[in-house]
């Protein structure tokens, strides 16, 4: 299998198969391609030779192309029964795909406002953020949902063993550490976890090493000095 | 089971599980909830007692509430597994899965112009969004894939038999109608045999008695006259 990716330290999106995938040590050939949204770029047209949907990521098996990271997620699950990549309770597996999902389409204002960067720490831009009420709402309803799932299940992960669910928050647990978003000690404990599991720690360490700024993926630095 | 879901001229994201459901005849109970998407309204009063997601549609199965139509559509499928309610091939229901994903979050310059509203005909709004570029983009993708999947699978639904990638399509079907937006003679053909599959023709059919104007569902029209 083959994993085309955008840029470690921006795309979210690119993060959550790929720390999946290593997570559960299932091995994977990652292709890396450089992020540049302008119309014709080398980007759009490397991708266009692999999927017609033309966003990163992309999990090629074969001759098979799935795209969408809940897509590959599930591909994924389906494929390697012997890994507990969704819970194997049936109320918790519907659980931890409900608010997969409704990260898939949702938190519009934090997404907007706290683009993901790995690298950078910006509290200043944090603290602007929080004026606006999309964001603390957003922030709100992440602590709840994270809340709920953990003390439902225990922990030490959402769902007990680290799951799709923690792969799918892990960019989460990102942004809200980049712009120094206020969170209650036991979910910056549950952040702290997820920082430090396998596959997510693989993926931050490629991200610091990877020194590959993109103007337009930086809305706040005009430089990484 | 009981389906929460929201009106059925407007609200998009019910009618795929709802659609579903009724296709299968799988039974339920639906429970309507009048839209309102204003701060302390009944509707996020009544919602908030079965979901902490805060959105239509949910799906209560004794005491687990499944949010969100891409879970709740896999809840259902491992739940009926003598229905296909995916396809049965592997990899036709790794493509289903990817379009549906897609659809999930993507299309927002069509979700954003063309609110689904089964009952108006509004052509000229139609002619007129076409000018943005967003819109004819989303447009031609949906074309593209519906083709790619009709002429993988050789119809007469987009896998073959209707599966939840029709669910999931059919109310952009809708808003290609209601807004009246080219499309090439084949993709009319399978539009025309999604409107009147069962389980869709079921839900037009609600949605056109329905009779409940709602000012916020409705920027291009003052009156339903
Ligand atoms: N819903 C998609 C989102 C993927 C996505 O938006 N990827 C970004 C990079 S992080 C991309 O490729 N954007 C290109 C574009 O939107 O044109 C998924 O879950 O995979
Ligand atoms: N991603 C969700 C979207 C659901 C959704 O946006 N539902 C709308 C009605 S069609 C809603 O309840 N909106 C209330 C809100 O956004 O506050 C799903 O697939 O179920």
């Amino acid at each position: 299998m083959r994993l085309v990716i955008g840029n470690k330290n921006y795309s979210s999106w690119s993060m959550r198969p790929w720390v999946l995938l290593k997570h559960f040590g299932i091995p994977f050939e990652e292709v890396k391609l450089r992020l540049d949204f302008a119309p014709g770029s080398d980007f759009y047209r490397r991708l266009a030779a692999v999927t017609p949907a033309g966003k990163v990521p992309v999990l090629l098996d074969g001759d098979l192309a799935v795209w969408d990271t809940l897509a590959i997620t599930e591909y994924v699950a389906e494929r390697f029964t012997q890994h507990a990549i969704w819970p194997r309770d049936v109320k918790a597996r519907a659980r931890a795909r409900s608010i997969c999902a409704e990260m898939h389409s949702g938190f519009t204002a934090l997404r907007g406002n706290c683009g993901m960067n790995i690298e950078a720490r910006l509290p200043e831009v944090g603290q602007r953020v929080l004026a606006e009420e999309g964001v603390r709402r957003d922030l709100d309803r992440i602590v709840g949902l994270w809340r709920d799932a953990l003390q439902a299940s225990g922990g030490p992960f959402l769902f007990g063993e680290f799951s799709a669910a923690d792969a799918y928050y892990a960019p989460v647990v990102s942004r809200l550490q980049t712009y120094a978003l206020p969170v209650p000690q036991d979910i910056a404990d549950y952040m702290a976890r997820v920082w430090t599991a396998p596959g997510v720690a693989d993926w931050v360490r490629d991200a610091l090493a990877e020194q590959d700024f993109l103007d337009f993926e930086e809305p706040y630095r005009a430089s990484r000095g």
